[in-house]
């Protein structure tokens, strides 16, 4: 049935788009990927520092922050920078938020060691679930950041619990679809990103209804398409991470 | 079953805190109450001023939306105030657009006419669940200002399309909760905030693990707390609404 | 003579109007009240924290600050956030620097020891004499943080050397006035708040011709008519912190 | 008797320091005068502009403005700039403040027409009565500025209705004193400042008791020593406009 | 003699590093280019709007200006996000208005008609010379905008006078070089930055002595260095422009 | 052949305005000078204070800094404040690091000791080259401030390896200019500022084509314009040094 709708990229409901990560696009950073979900492209860097905030030093706990940007043209008109006008939105804040609370839910933090990790997002061309594809991306630079730090003998054990992974659903033209890109996005009634473990569990869902209010039928449609586009994601990253980086 | 589970305050895991609407607690606001949710009080003001934004101008439709904020005493420990600190916080901002959406969802624009309606959600006292019962008071205050309107002849119709209540739900000691207070907040496992139509449909739902990631049965029960409760606060609403304002 | 001049709600010049402490307003405050002056209701919170600040530190003396604001809905119309515009404006300033200003002068700072009080005035209503309520409500919330500290044997000796009450006086139509409401101040040519002791000291004085200069004689009126405001509000202060709380 | 007691420059208390203007101290500005009163040097600049902020358009009224500044190094110790703080402090704000309403108090807007003067008054040394010193000059300045408008018969008649100038007094050591230098002014037990019309009414009175409060006789005498220091600044002020500027 | 100097890199001291420019590399900006200088990429998107700035409304003429900004992570270790500090540093504020200049100076505006360009260039990757880097890649970018331009009938003629390069120069270990990684940067005497039209003419010079003042012979080195390397850096982006775009 | 060129104030084109230095202007400040190049007026103030930032502690090594700013009618129309406005513009950022950059040219850090220099440039009144008179202002507060410590004992040697002046140079209708005033400066097709050491080498040199690009003998022409009226500059604050101060 799904097939018989047609998207603007020619998709069937529950189809991803071409989901690529290119790891180490940073020669720098400790773990980074250039993770594209079609056209979306975030450039994820993990920075790994010794030592935690002051509020938690001597704990022996480690720290998992996030931040996200859009680059003022990743979009298809100019947004004036956010650093220009002084203060960030609460788009931005609110985006950060949850990339850090979904990678903190796979974190052992005694594992990890008084280390902190911040995971930097920042979209350089926007066209739909950018916060999906950041905190997709930002597992495999997390992963890879941990494995730096492995290297140099600096965990108390494993840090990750799980994995994590991330996708968009929602209702357009009347019918729930996977993956929404900008046009769809925008057209669609209903609106909800799923953040699920590795294993199929929920670590975060958010859904709003853009127009009418939506009913019970419709939550668990979106969230059975939501639970097998995160199995498909992790199936990628476990696929990328397992190339061996750097040849 | 839920009757042998006990809570701080001695409530049943699906019964809501007392719950109090004080309509025209501000003298001067179109729209006005100080609601309660046990020891959580909001004084919620509705704003209304003719005109739209400029992005809106000319085209017939009217404008809501919310901003929210807590005192720097409202919690148990003194916080600085965000006027103070010259940035709003992630989390402000993120609950001030919760608000706004919700409400967004039960109006009709056209209806409305060329009129924008603020919400102001101030918390004087915080105990958990402030974002729940800012919305829940919101709408009333907003129905408030939509009658001020009306005995005004400023309306083009009915801009209420229905009501719109919201509850926290939560995973405590491994028992699903309705309403947290702030000591079962902050040891709740899962925690989620839904924001419900009065006739039962979705209009936000958003859940986070805040330690291990849940499964579907333990989402499905949320839900179904989370919908008792909503209906449960929109007889109230109701109630309160029903009452003639000012004898 | 007073009796013959007639004010927007019926008062003689040289009354105040009703006045109304409610202590113990917040549960969580140390020490709070929520005064009245008529229609300006201001939420007073006292909070107490060990320690001061860092420039303090090692002196064995407390510190006694204060912070006013406003709610955004607090008068006719709404005003935009301090929060929001990410700067307090010059007034809020001002009056928070005149409330922390009165409440010092009758602190005995080592008899304090090394506890900081906040005392944070948050306007709900505004409706005239917004900072004269504010200095008189915090006093009593200064009160209550007091012997809260006393309860806890945190005191070394008395650190209250005396009480402190606030009225504005004013020339409105010619005519020397207390205590006055907002459409008063607004049509007033001279506006003074006087703050004093409760024996009857002058801790500060602000007058300010808002229209022609004023002369010496009428200085001395307005001192004269504020000096008995104050003795009043002495009065209902001492009957406020003379019942038992949480009775 | 005030002859008996000795201040740090040997000044009697009811002695005001030397008194300077240079006016003219900028070349392009329409007022302009470097104020001295002892050590204190304030650069005053009065700039007009055609036209009215926007709420004011239309009304054929004038408007008059202050903002008030130090130079970093003014002060024995550097502080920070406040450009470089982001944030203008409350002591900033409160002297602006006061410096607009003391020349408001002398101006007819209607005579002054739409036209709009800002006074600058930047410190560039302090010791004691900057703001007193402001304000004094500021009026030499302003005086300038509408000179300048008559000469290009921009005026509707006399927009100055009067003169103004502005002192401190204070009780240094038992001793109420005029016009207080820093060291002075550090170890007042009361500071007032007075801000008085050329006729010799009152434009503004501020008292503080810095230490404990004060009673009606030391009011009394230190508005006495400011009426009588005010008159003297009126006559300084008097005799530099009178000298040709610019020969 | 040049070839006897080791560089970290291999280099002889007049050689630049590989040059890339990938045109196009955002698919919705009017002009874009990936442009690397050795390890440094620059993502630079040229946005093309209709109108002019206010201030420059119905003159008939366009406008051109630049923003620059790295990401946190595109250095060694992790800086603060100028957006999360709340204000942009004197650093970025400098190159941000060195990159406007040096487009400017090849622009007629009359020809480029009232469209404004935007040219945004974010370091993805720094390695030394990000601000010439982003000046040549900005010119390619503003090219590729042009043409978008004239594509669409929008010009009043050329409004390209030139092209413009740039590099960087310094003194390394006593010995002139050209194109500065960040460890030769890091390690620089002198260190100069030369913006040249296509045809050798100089846009801007700047140079600073790091260490010790230099003298008229360095300076002239410098500048024969910094000129040929923009010949070469011409010669390029000449090359890539000639490019079919899009095949 | 330059004496045949007309300049709007007489000079012939290598000829500097009147220069004159006033020492000690600020009776606090352990060095300052008011500086004058023709109508243009800085006040330099040099602040010393013991210690370091503390990214430099326990170094034994010194620092020197500066910051640059305008007073809102130094020029021609007045200008908002960066106070006001919150955040302080590119140029202004851009000519604080500039002066900055050009002091420690000639410092040695190891003796000067952990002692910190601020050197606070405020133009009083702008006709051009502010920038340039404060770099050679500063330099006569430095040399006072670094004698203030001598005095004190609080040296490890001679901190100032040599002396340190600026000054602007232009073309002007064709002509190549020295020390350009405000009505050159905007009518410059080339726009350059030289530093320069006391013994003739280079410190900084930063050259703008404002129109169109210039050619390597008008670069030469300037440089050498440049090298000579910084002799003369030189020549001017040794000889201010060498005045006895305060006499």
């Amino acid at each position: 049935m799904a097939g018989m709708v047609s998207r603007s990229d020619g998709r069937r409901p529950d189809e991803l788009r071409p989901v690529r990560f290119t790891r180490g696009w940073l020669e720098q950073a400790e773990g980074s990927v250039l993770v594209e979900f079609g056209s979306t492209r975030v450039l994820v860097a993990a920075s790994v520092t010794e030592g935690v905030p002051r509020w938690r030093k001597g704990s022996g706990l480690g720290w998992v922050t996030s931040e996200y940007a859009m680059l003022p043209r990743a979009t298809n008109t100019r947004s004036d920078r956010e650093s220009v006008k002084g203060r960030i939105g609460g788009r931005t804040h609110e985006i950060s938020r949850l990339i850090g609370r979904s990678l903190r839910a796979v974190i052992d933090y005694a594992a990890l060691g008084e280390n902190t990790i911040v995971i930097d997002c920042d979209v350089l061309q926007a066209d739909g679930g950018t916060r999906t594809a950041s905190i997709t991306g930002a597992y495999v630079a997390l992963h890879d950041a941990v494995e730096w730090l492995r290297a140099r003998n600096a965990l108390n054990g494993e840090p990750l619990t799980g994995s994590v992974a991330a996708v968009s659903v929602g209702v357009v033209g009347g019918e729930p679809m996977l993956d929404l890109c900008y046009v769809e996005d925008s057209a669609a009634d209903t609106d909800m990103n799923v953040v699920m473990s590795g294993t199929g569990s929920y670590i975060e869902i958010q859904g709003t209804a853009e127009g009418v209010p939506f009913d019970r039928s419709t939550l668990d449609r979106l969230l059975e398409l939501g639970a097998d586009g995160c199995a498909e994601l992790t199936r990628l990253q476990d696929q990328a991470l397992r190339q061996v980086q750097g040849t």
